[in-house]
């Protein structure tokens, strides 16, 4: 990775839009954005104060690009440190592409995904976890997810861990000053205290590491899949489930959901919903595929949704307790949600009895709940949401607590914690310092990968290869 | 139309990127913006200077939304000439909506398609037709319509035309003035430096109109239909032709071609190419339509390539011939290039053969012309973008001269052109002043509907309804 050299890159997304933003960060930013830029007020851009905007016009010889605002950032106050100048220009893929390719040959270089923020990183603008952060801020599209990723942005549970590995490094030197003073048996560090702190430590890390649990939850949704035949009410049931939800956002967004196979916020959690076909013995040869394809998507899935509408469960009892109990018998542990759809459409004491023979159906499979609604009146669809939510723990997110969603962080986590766990075992068995010294170095070791205190150039670039270009 | 309150929309592109932006414009947005914005140095928005950048968070109460940059353009330097505030915030679409939803929250409303711009229109930062161009330069997508908008944003041929206005104007009320004093038969307008204007006026009101047929090209593209069966070699010419484009353009937008229903850039010119299968006659029910279809899209397109194998037409040339002459029986007047593609497959003898034999059906047929060429080798592929650049006029975008692009305008140019030809000849026949005046008044009502000089809120209605939200 070089940073002699300047980068740029579009920062808005891709697409056609009233503005779009071109971002460049170097050592010549400022000089290649002078190169191109014409202020209407005839000012370089080399001699203005930082965080300032200014008018003027691209200009390629003696062709005019567009005309645009540069806004300016000197090192170090800027996102990655250095120089950088954005221009937001008309939003046209035209013109984005066209001034990208004008600053190319002007002297800058395409950024790659992620380089702004591997940038704002190794010029210590930001910890490791921090950058990771931004990625994860960018792809949240949940409630959840955002506030764990603005959490995390802000620092979040690496403050805590950095603070603990100052500490626990300062009883590191401690005991490695003991070892050069082996022969006299001095105890420079004090073992009540470092024992304390190993206890503090380690419970904090457990608690992390429980926390991924819901943090892979929040991370990358619930699936969930609902078996049933079309016509039987599924996306009735989403729109229903979604209309709960402000309408600004489908204003804001031009929401419009013709398939099943989405994602639904509940709760602030992402629930993805896959639709399957039914699961009746078949001899047709195409139908039989489709029941295989319902079985993996239900092995995929955390919960089951299993819909069919009131009247019909009513008419052929048999036929449908056999098929949930097939169901049942192919995944045991799996989750279930047992729906009667269009209940309103039979008579109240139909409904009753058919609820008190679902739950039946039900009583004999474990984790099996029951629901009769109606998609389309939303009778029961609140209900229907509150069951999903029951599924997923939301402990942690409730408390407020501090939750891990990033695999690589929950893998150093639980390293450290092993490495803790020696050390703490270590004390009880009164080793010798040397001895303690090596895992807690160990230790020491994963607790700075969180936050790229201890970092390589492959861990840096498999993190910064999965951010979008510009960023 | 309400200029009180304060808009907000997003600015950049749907979806998500690094960054995205939020527009806030009116009376109230700096108030509203300091509502929700923290600044990182506890500054307040309403206390700093105009085109300043500030870091700082979005709150929502105690909740953290994100962490952006505040940009501040006081009235009247700004885009809509009233007070804006610019937020750029993490480009996630949750992040998006929620911030959107905060102002509304906060007292903006969500603004109307273009209301941005046509706030800019009624505080006089810029004309009609300069709006207008705005809305051309986002969906300009060549060169050529590109340079058009460009050209038309910084005044174009609205200039001139503003200037012609106020020169007849100045007339006009000499001639009004002549009326008052009827009765004494004085004469203030000079009637020769009068008709000299109205000549030169009608001179350029002509060259003008007559650009909108290359103005129009310019705009829409050229749609050509490709006639041809699959695997004829369809879309490796597409990919040809655009290979011939520099690389950097398909690296930047991620260009994958699949379909060959696209648009490809030729000379800075936008071709629309359509797919279409072959021409034969059958008896088959689902073939017939498509047969059908494809003369369909011959009739839509501006040009026509046949193209067929060059053996296949070799060994079947009387069926070609028929072919050929079955297409321009249909459609006696659409330029036509008949291509023999794969044409390095035959050996050089029959090739030279061949390209005579296809310029003989050619010639039974006026509008048509004939070309040799292989797709994958590329050979023969540049002189295939000179013969589709032939067929479309484009002696006014080499002489760089005005074009008019905008089909209202060239009603209101045409509509001008009617009143000052009917003025010309009041000049000739020695008309009353008064009659003079009557059509005088017509032509600088047309002309001032370019420019927005005469306006209402129906035409603003349209011209507006088709821009994006954010502009």
């Amino acid at each position: 990775m070089i940073h002699g050299d300047t980068i740029v890159a579009l920062a808005t997304p891709a697409g056609a839009g009233a503005i779009a933003i071109i971002r460049l960060s170097g050592p010549k930013a400022f000089q290649i954005a002078d190169k191109v830029f014409e202020s209407v007020s005839d000012k370089s851009l080399l001699n203005q104060a930082t965080h300032t905007v200014h008018l003027g016009y691209i200009k390629e010889d003696s062709r005019t690009l567009d005309q645009v605002l540069a806004t300016l950032f000197k090192n170090p106050t800027s996102y990655t440190g250095e120089d950088v100048v954005e221009f937001s220009c008309h939003g046209s893929p035209f013109i984005q592409q066209e001034l990208i390719k004008l600053l190319l040959n002007r002297g800058a270089r395409m950024a790659k995904p992620g380089e702004f923020t591997l940038r704002a990183f190794t010029n210590g603008k930001m910890d490791l976890s921090q950058a990771e952060a931004v990625a994860d801020l960018i792809a949240s599209d949940s409630e959840a997810a955002h506030q764990v990723a603005i959490q995390q942005m802000r620092g979040g549970f690496t403050n805590q861990i950095a603070k603990f590995r100052q500490e626990l490094l300062d009883f590191a030197s401690l005991i490695e000053l003991e070892l050069d003073f082996a022969e006299e048996d001095v105890a420079f560090a004090d073992r009540e205290a470092f024992e304390k702190l190993i206890i503090e430590l380690q419970d904090v890390l457990k608690k992390l590491i429980d926390s991924f649990a819901i943090g892979n939850v929040i991370k990358n949704g619930i699936p969930v899949a609902i078996v049933g035949q079309p016509n039987v009410g599924k996306s009735t049931l989403l729109n229903a489930i979604l209309n709960e939800d402000r309408a600004i956002v489908s204003e804001i967004a031009g929401t419009t959901r013709d398939t099943i196979e989405d994602e639904i916020s509940i709760g602030g959690l992402n629930f993805r919903f896959i639709d399957t076909a039914g699961i009746r013995d078949t001899v047709d040869a195409v139908e039989s595929i489709g029941i295989k394809k319902t079985f993996e998507k239900i092995a995929q899935a955390k919960v089951v949704i299993v819909m069919q509408e009131a009247a019909r469960i009513w008419s052929q009892k048999e036929a449908y307790a056999q098929d949930v109990a097939k169901l049942v018998h192919k995944n045991p542990l799996k989750p279930m949600l047992l729906v009667a759809n269009k209940a309103d459409l039979i008579n109240k004491d139909d409904a009753k009895a058919l609820g008190i023979f679902i739950q039946e159906v039900a009583q004999n499979h474990p984790k099996c709940s029951t629901l009769l609604l109606s998609a389309k009146s939303g009778m029961g669809v609140q209900k229907l949401q509150d069951k999903l939510l029951d599924f997923v723990n939301t402990g942690a997110l409730k408390n407020d607590q501090s939750i891990v969603t990033n695999s690589r962080h929950y893998d150093a986590l639980t390293k450290a914690l092993e490495e803790i766990i020696k050390v703490r075992q270590g004390i009880d068995a009164q080793l010798s310092g040397d001895l303690l010294a090596i895992d807690l170095r160990q230790a020491l070791y994963h607790l700075g990968e969180i936050t790229g205190e201890i970092t390589n150039d492959e861990l840096l670039g498999n993190i910064f290869a999965n951010f979008c270009i510009g960023k």
